[in-house]
């Protein structure tokens, strides 16, 4: 079966064919890619499944995602709403049960085309935060989607610091109501999903006032529209917050609220009340919910950001061995972009990077899992780890998904930029996730925080959590490889990392400095503010070593001599490797690695590029994404590049103005003749 | 005159105030905003005169760009042709004239609003390649806009490399025609601005075959629209390329030609023409062509792509002393989070950087005056090496300010997402700039192979090109520095970059590699590719300490004393240690700089932090850009912040299609109630 090159004058191009430069990259292929798939599924039977719901989507137009390039934030809108509640109809009828295997495929199969997801956390707060009584009354409404919810937390003036939200609940005993208000323009409520133009409630986070004493924040249940007509309640005002990058499917809103009252029973009251008496009430513990939160955040970057990373390079690497430009040797056809160095080191490190950040997710799962049993038997003991590791690890996956997704989108070169490429709405939706669920900068001081504890800790000789055991040795001496094989040795590149984050988290650039600092007279929080930018730089270091530490530790699930170990420790070393080559200069302090080595491990990182190649499409593959979730014209299994390119363009609205916009240029001519 | 805090129940809180915490940061400023503002723009003259431009803008409502986010592509496309045509006019009647000054400000200041910029491109194009029989002809068509033009290059196959295009040009003796033909798919020319539904003739790149032989790729002018109805010539399929990240007012086409005749004299032929009886004669020399591009090239990096990163850090800093999040000292009130070390590591570094690409292109247009003096008395010396410093200033400014703007969006948080920040139209105008122009992988790799000949001279004795002489020095031995105060010394700083690109360039990273696997047997191409990602590195460095240098040298264009030098100085001393503390790695190689050495330069940086924290928002107003045309909810020069973004949001179509939606969300709540 031989594919040509798309001739023009036969319009119908896209048929059963592949690119055969595409298709040659898929012969002789040295591992299973079926056997890589079922261990990115965590199993064959997973694997099988995912692939009937995705069939069963794939096949009914509802769910076609063919325009969506083309809409304008409402149409996206109206169709997310449209197809979220055809979904639902339609579980129903496929009996896939509630939080059922099915119904996670389906979600993150059709993520960027569902509405009604902050709905989902309106009713998990309800859960999580309401009392038995509370949530008998609501989740069955919530649930049968009587009611629609959002979850207003964030104010125009306050994201991450919720301890200064503005908005307030002053209790009246009189009423036995809370009246909420917004008291100044930052109080407002900004950019929850779901209330700009959707939601009939929401939980709504407030400073809770009792006889005129603030109680802190707590969770009001409000109703904001009428159920008859959708219009605004008493007191209430809202909207859509306007365009975004990004999130064109979800309706971000603003609410402000003026004397709305609601009853006593409308505050969320598992862990405190407020008795008919105005008297405040604590109870019970957090700790429990706070777990759910994390399992949450692990979940996200799981489901929702890695493969972000995954879908980029599967489209770049496929585009580039079907683009060819210029030629390697004179006289020879032009090469396959894949081919040269230069593109080979823009994307096999993203490669590398998707495979490890899927690996260190099933790290932290481990751990909430074996955290949560023990919480069953009352003891919380490795919750501030699992914290602290998932902190970090959020910011690291976030980071280096969002720069990956953007170094795969700018090795397309121009197409990158169409639409159609599918890149700019993937690093459109990546991106966000550097910010939400925590500003970057936060969670790494939060993680930094755990380790200057856990130093404490160790100069205590206090045994140790497990992620941080390293901290209790003293002197890592320098590295003792030479040859460049020794630098494909895990052990060898692991303790590098081990040395690199040891000596950012302590010597000089932290836990010392921020000492020194205290002596020389300032103030502990003067101190600490003036640490901050190397703390973070200890975080990413920690994280870093645990994702390597982790990568290499699962090589050792895979039988020695494997095919999937050879090419997962390809990419493992890979990922390390090229984590040494960009940041030397970590890895170089204290001579632990000296100028010898640094070129060392910079040619046998350079050396793997040429051996990752042969693998390349085959670890895309891999991935197993099918054109539709794809829904890029480079990136497509026939790597049909071109055709698709311009077939998608075609439909363009911009092609369907033309005769109007031809009158008005025709006008604009003729109106500058007279100039 | 007291600013409050704006209070929700008097909406039009937009008025003369400004911002309290705003305010502050411009008492007592230790240098003169005017006098930096006046170098910035070349002198207090031109400061004036595009300043009264810019005020003619201002008030006419005509150049409005208020409803700009809420635009769909076609409505950008649409408005920017009414603006074009409309400034068109006002320039003639302001008696502004072609190519001067305030002509240059006009498309300065509208540039993202604005169409033809192609057509622009076809005129020069014409003047360039054409002979005077030629742009008799066509440039006064072009001028009045009788016809509008495109510059027709870049195929759907093929961007970069030129000598791979594919459309033909068929010369016929008989008919003393070429016909034009797009023989592929891959063929069909893809991009080019103004195409997609404007232009009516176009300057298309084909191979030229004469009698059977292909000489290579030419220029023709073809007519591609009627002038009466603008509908497609004869053979000619083209339209729009569909929806892109950025430049929704361009409309970006494709055009496929089929057995497309024009006249012989259609083919540009100031360097070679086709005589009448299909001979083939070249003539002249391009050389001084390539200049002119050159130049174009720097103007667009000082005019289009700096402005991107100074306005996004007038928007970030401006921010960042408006919005209050956590405490520094505990019960002290919400700190700026500029005061965060964190906040100043992201930003400051990326106000230097615009400070330092400023001043490098001015020293890129002086040797640019002197190559062409040089070119008027047939000289040609100077081409080289302005050509390769041109090619890594465009490759490590775009990279910079991309990258930039980026951070400067990312440091807004949540709001950097809300188009109406201005930050993520910012983005999607700067980051194009890395891929057209050359995919900033070529033009490095291109004055790699300018400094590896280099190289080879200065091995030989010759006398090297001013910014490459340091290449004739044979040992750097180490970094002499000590103290602290000591990497405030431009002389140590611009050594230690001078040594990184030096070693960068010859040991083991670029040339003696290359060497050594040419000596190992692999072919020279083979050898080539397998280098190149260290001869990126290597350009990379080499521009970078280009950059460190001559921000070094325009200080001394500054009284010692002056508040002026202070404030430059820091920004130059920051620029450098910034560059060091990032690519450590690269500094401590053969042990320049110790780990010791390497600690002192990142407490020097970041010491520099607060030294420029007083200094900033001062800086960035230097930049002296307009609320109008920020077009930022976040930057404005009052700081009103959230009344802004509330108003703002509150004229989104999204809140004006609410009643409909509502009618939806109610329906579709409904229809679920009997699931």
């Amino acid at each position: 079966m031989e594919a040509k090159k798309g001739n023009i004058f036969s319009p119908n191009s896209l048929g059963q064919n592949v690119n055969p430069d595409l298709d040659i990259e898929r012969k002789n292929i040295s591992f299973s890619i079926e056997h890589l798939t079922n261990i990115l599924d965590g199993g064959a039977n997973n694997t099988k499944l995912r692939r009937e719901v995705e069939a069963v989507l794939d096949a009914d137009p509802e769910f076609s995602q063919e325009n969506r390039y083309f809409q304008s934030q409402n149409e996206r809108y109206e169709s997310a709403v449209r197809k979220t509640v055809y979904l639902l109809q339609k579980m129903t009828k496929m009996g896939w049960i509630e939080d059922g295997p099915e119904q996670n495929y389906c979600f993150k199969y059709l993520t960027d085309d569902l509405a009604f997801s902050i709905h989902l956390i309106f009713i998990k707060s309800i859960l999580a935060l309401g009392t038995d009584e509370q949530i008998n009354k609501w989740i069955p409404l919530a649930k049968k989607i009587f009611i629609i919810g959002t979850y207003a937390q964030t104010e125009l003036g306050h994201g991450s610091n919720l301890r200064g939200l503005e908005t307030t609940a002053t209790f009246d005993v009189a009423t036995q109501e809370f009246i909420l208000n917004t008291p100044t323009f930052s109080a407002m409520k900004w950019w929850p999903g779901d209330l700009g133009r959707t939601a009939t409630h929401a939980v709504v986070f407030a400073q809770l006032y009792l006889k005129g004493h603030c109680y802190g924040m707590h969770p009001f249940i409000v109703q904001i529209r009428s159920l008859r007509d959708h219009s605004p309640g008493q007191g209430i005002t809202l909207g859509d917050i306007g365009p975004k990058m990004g999130f064109e499917n979800i309706d971000n809103g603003f609410l402000i609220l003026k004397n709305v009252r609601v009853p006593r029973e409308n505050m969320l009251a598992k862990f405190s009340q407020v008795l008919p008496d105005g008297q405040y009430k604590k109870q019970g513990s957090e700790k429990i919910n706070y777990l759910t939160m994390i399992v949450v955040r692990v979940n996200m970057l799981q489901s929702s950001i890695i493969p972000c990373l995954m879908k980029a390079c599967t489209i770049a690497i496929r585009y580039s061995v079907v683009r060819r430009q210029s030629e390697l040797k004179p006289g020879d056809p032009e090469a396959k972009i894949l081919d040269y160095q230069t593109q080979q080191q823009k994307l096999f490190p993203q490669l590398a990077t998707a495979y490890a950040f899927h690996f260190i997710c099933n790290y932290l799962l481990d751990i909430f899992h074996r955290c949560y049993n023990q919480t069953q038997e009352g003891k919380f003991d490795l919750l501030p780890e699992l914290h602290a590791l998932a902190a970090g690890i959020k910011v690291i996956t976030t980071e280096y998904c969002s720069a990956g997704v953007e170094v795969c989108r700018r090795a397309c070169g121009g197409h990158g930029y169409s639409l159609l490429s599918g890149l700019p709405s993937i690093y459109m939706k990546v991106v966000p996730s550097c910010t939400y669920e925590g500003e970057n900068t936060l969670p790494f001081i939060s993680e930094a925080l755990f380790l200057i504890k856990c130093y404490g800790m160790a100069q205590m000789g206090q045994p140790l959590p497990s992620s941080v055991a390293y901290f209790s040795s003293v002197n890592f001496g320098k590295c003792q490889a030479q040859e460049k094989k020794d630098f494909l040795n895990p052990d060898i590149y692991t303790d590098a990392y081990k040395h690199r984050a040891f000596r950012l988290v302590f010597i000089k650039n932290a836990v010392m400095k921020l000492q020194q600092l205290v002596q020389a007279g300032k103030t502990q929080h003067e101190a600490w503010n003036q640490c901050t930018v190397q703390l973070t730089r200890a975080a990413m270091a920690h994280s870093h070593y645990i994702v390597v530490q982790k990568f290499a530790e699962e090589l050792r699930n895979h039988a020695k001599e494997s095919a999937t170990r050879r090419v997962l420790k390809n990419l493992c070393d890979l990922f390390a490797l090229h984590g040494i080559f960009s940041n030397a200069g970590d890895f170089m302090q204290d001579a632990y690695f000296s100028t010898e080595q640094i070129d060392r491990v910079t040619e046998t990182y350079l050396d793997l590029l040429a051996v990752i190649r042969r693998d390349a499409v085959p670890l895309v593959d891999a991935f197993d994404f099918s054109d539709a979730s794809l829904n890029s014209a480079l990136g497509s299994y026939d790597g049909l590049v071109y055709q698709r390119l311009y077939e998608w363009a075609k439909k363009s609205p911009t092609n369907h103005q033309v005769r109007r916009i031809n009158g008005i240029a025709v006008a604009i001519a003729l109106a500058l003749r007279l100039v």
